[in-house]
């Protein structure tokens, strides 16, 4: 239940993100909208496609569109007056990514798909959001450079996976998924940590 | 009926100006096939794939993929002797965004959707085929910038679901939402106008 | 059976390439794996998603995940050292081309669409994995320019179909759609044949 309240805010956050993404590159205010919603909605969209979950979750609840939006909406009005400050919002995604990545991983393991294939959309459900949006402002997405984002899903996501084979109790077992997620990302955003790059 | 037909006008039209973009980017005649195909017929298998809707509707009736392989050759052809004056085509492009979102949207309702996504599912019919030819060009989403094109088939998609709610009958209920995003379009055209940038 | 042990290499080929355009760009670990996974399985997903077979194909089978991951792990060894020469790697994409082609377009016709719709399926199952690693990277998707790379896969596909409407033995159906891919590509690569570019 608590995963929820943090799932729509992780939904909020992206959209954050994604707004201020679309400010850099001066698009108008419904090219903000979208790059907003396909942020904070891509992501999950991609996973419900994969796994042949149709309509994809913000058909059946459109809470989530609601959320998405009038935080682009606030988003543009709070940047106009230097009101986001970066460091914060650092944090704020690297929750959203968290709990994006066990909560995908929770929902392929629902539709009983097998452990490396859970991963892959726990780590999608995280990213891809980011990624789309990365690709609709011309930007080779970052994510894939230098910095430990995707790795830290993926491992907050094995965490999770690992903790159910061993008859963990659930909400143990995704309080670990999300703790793991968050501090390997905290890490990398304070110790710059960095993974070898393929030269 | 009428928008049976307008819907291949549309698919036509939108493959004519994939192909031209193809022309751009000096593509080869592979490539432009491939890039008409996609600007005409994106739209609506994201909806299909979003929806659930499987297989995506050229799959079921192939007529379209002809039309559109059949504009994209005579693209080719026109092109080369200049017999292709921009103007008209945006005007064409305009009747065909139209058209793409008000069907998009109905087959979305027909779904039984909320209104909020059957919106989101009219405007990317109209849209996501443009912004796949932008991607796979190397192009920044041309629709995400300045100009009103993808605000014009929003409005156009809620006027259609307003005066389907207030019982309208369905063709007048057509009608309005194709004419609203049309007088948009055309006024952004003849105009200028244009959306307030997020600075 | 020959076909599906065909398949796993060609899985492995394109994680290869992947594997290596992601070097390029000087991504990390992650963004190769990330890259070689989305060229190997990014064909079959999209076709999978476009019919409507849900789960997509490596979310019950996860051999071929194991399979693309190992092949991007053993590139970055091997590329460190030179060991992958191009030529050879060239043919085996020719290979890998043509027999994801094949199957997909199999794959497509066993689920009753039509036969264009099948052709599109087949050239889309071996060319859309490279085309998003080339949108990852930020490239502009170098088949749709000016070798024969997609044009090759779109022969074999009809050969394919051809031969099965004229109710010859599906190994040898199979045997000419892998064939015809295969010499095209090989032609275009040796003597340098190109399409028609469009001007």
């Amino acid at each position: 239940l608590v995963l929820y309240w943090l799932d729509l805010f992780g939904v909020a956050v992206f959209a954050v993100t994604g707004s201020l993404a679309a400010r850099r590159k001066q698009l108008d205010l419904f090219g903000v909208l979208v790059i907003a919603l396909v942020t904070a909605l891509g992501g999950g969209t991609l996973r419900d496609m994969l796994l042949g979950r149709s309509p994809v979750f913000w058909v059946q609840d459109s809470s989530v569109i609601v959320i998405a939006s009038v935080a682009a909406l606030l988003t543009v009005v709070a940047a106009r007056w230097n009101l986001l400050p970066a460091r914060p919002l650092l944090l704020a995604d690297a929750l959203g990514l968290a709990v994006f990545s066990v909560l995908g991983t929770q929902t392929a393991l629902e539709s009983d798909v097998n452990a490396l294939a859970a991963i892959i959309m726990g780590v999608m459900t995280g990213v891809a959001g980011g990624i789309i949006r990365d690709l609709l402002t011309g930007e080779i997405p970052l994510i894939l450079q230098r910095e430990i984002y995707a790795t830290a899903a993926l491992c907050g996501s094995v965490a999770l996976i690992v903790a159910i084979e061993l008859q963990l109790p659930a909400g143990f077992a995704e309080l670990l998924g999300v703790t793991v997620t968050l501090v390997l990302r905290l890490a990398a955003i304070w110790r710059g940590w960095r993974l070898p790059q393929f030269t």
